[in-house]
């Protein structure tokens, strides 16, 4: 079956913002819509153009005979400010203020539309970075996790409260929370990471960093490295914080949960 | 900036897929490529056709001042079948096998790609059904929720089998695991779910029953519909099964734990 170069545009776009990362040979295209190499050359260097002009991300081309094209994403500054002032927005709502100091956002964590949007945006920061592996931590943090890795194409491992049957043999460690200073536990599957494995800590909310800093000595006993650190929102504390290399999308400060206020404010992202 | 027709052809594909069970007005596109409407339909009936012919989804146009075009994923069977049989070969390792008939399956659903792909194939069975939640319960689940909601453009709601003080006020319930025939307790944030509401519940396993059925008492509690089940795995059993109702794509039966022996069909998608 012949394919048109229209038709052929929009199955090669649908099909590389499907495989982030992936090589994708030239001949497997050229095979598909029945095409010689060079139109489909051709056809790449339209795609790319467009995505880069649209700020949805660009097209790699690996020459030679094990070459081929890789999608990478890359959400434009001008395609994410505004997306995540939308968010600060959102956030902002004093009727979200729980006590502790935390923040309601399971609404916003429950809509796809805003997690792959900012999964895509935290993604961008680290596409053409080795990562080989996403963490997070049940339960807030997992579609955020999910929505980076699917971009980066590399899997997740979820680090969970308490061991489950379903996950067979598992590491634990304790840790202390950096805000409630209690000795907590967390869990992850032995099978999950390998070692030396590059691994990019994705989770919904930061305070003082106890918990991040609690996956990273759990990287330690994999013998794994971490490679990045990217949170949704961080909490602006006045102590101390465990962790200072990180990236985030939103930032609180100034949370009074007497007086129902709350400063929100577009987080490190666009410093970097 | 004027827009030539390769270029709309692949913005527009990549904006649709992204977008999916929403109207977008045809003037949102002809003010995005300053281009006239008349160019605007003859680019959409080119990405219809072609999103079909790939077994990728249509696109539906609805006439009028306040039309538009929506997409809606429907992957074909001779696209999903392959997928689906694949999955069903990674999942017959007898090295899956856990205590209980329980089965490892954290490093398929850590893949965003095979998370995805399954999430769109059942997304594709309720994709022109009146859905306005999906619902999963914590940890497993959840990835599979988001790949679905994310298709049919709807919100996650996630169960917990323990309250939280960032879910603020809950709602919580007993009911009893079939195959453990333990009493438990599963708890669901009280702003989560508005009365009246089309639920479609997602889970990645499915044993008795019993998990999805006390979901389906917790949405009483909600007086909301059940609008569905979908399950990545079945377990069939000799015992009676509490629910009836529902889609699955991967079905087990004949689990000997003492002989490592595991049998793996395709579940009961394809008999809808």
């Amino acid at each position: 079956m012949k394919f048109r170069r229209s038709e052929r545009l929009i199955d090669m776009t649908s099909y590389l913002l499907d495989h982030p990362r992936q090589l994708v040979p030239l001949t497997f295209f050229a095979e598909r819509y029945s095409s010689a190499k060079s139109s489909i050359s051709e056809d790449l260097a339209i795609v790319k153009e467009t995505l880069e002009k649209q700020g949805i991300g660009t097209l790699q081309t690996v020459p030679g005979a094990a070459g081929g094209v890789k999608f990478f994403v890359k959400v434009s500054k001008e395609e994410a400010e505004p997306f995540v002032n939308e968010l600060c927005k959102l956030i902002a709502d004093p009727e979200r203020l729980l006590p502790g100091g935390y923040l309601y956002l399971t609404d916003i964590l429950g809509s796809p539309q805003v997690v792959q949007k900012a999964g895509r945006i935290i993604a961008s920061a680290y596409s053409e970075k080795k990562i080989d592996v996403v963490m997070t931590i049940a339960t807030k943090g997992i579609p955020l996790a999910y929505a980076v890795a699917s971009q980066l194409n590399v899997p997740v491992v979820i680090v969970r409260r308490d061991s489950k049957v379903t996950e067979g043999p598992t590491v634990s460690i304790n840790y202390v929370s950096g805000s409630a200073k209690r000795i907590q536990t967390m869990v992850l599957s032995k099978r999950s990471i390998k070692q030396g494995e590059n691994v990019l800590i994705v989770d919904d909310f930061m305070k003082a960093g106890g918990t991040v800093m609690g996956m990273m000595n759990m990287l330690e006993e994999f013998d794994a490295q971490v490679a990045g650190i990217a949170v949704l929102v961080e909490a602006e504390k006045t102590e101390e914080r465990l962790v200072d290399d990180y990236l985030s999308l939103v930032k609180l400060s100034d949370v009074d949960i007497k007086e129902k206020k709350i400063n929100v404010q577009i987080g490190n992202y666009f410093d970097k």
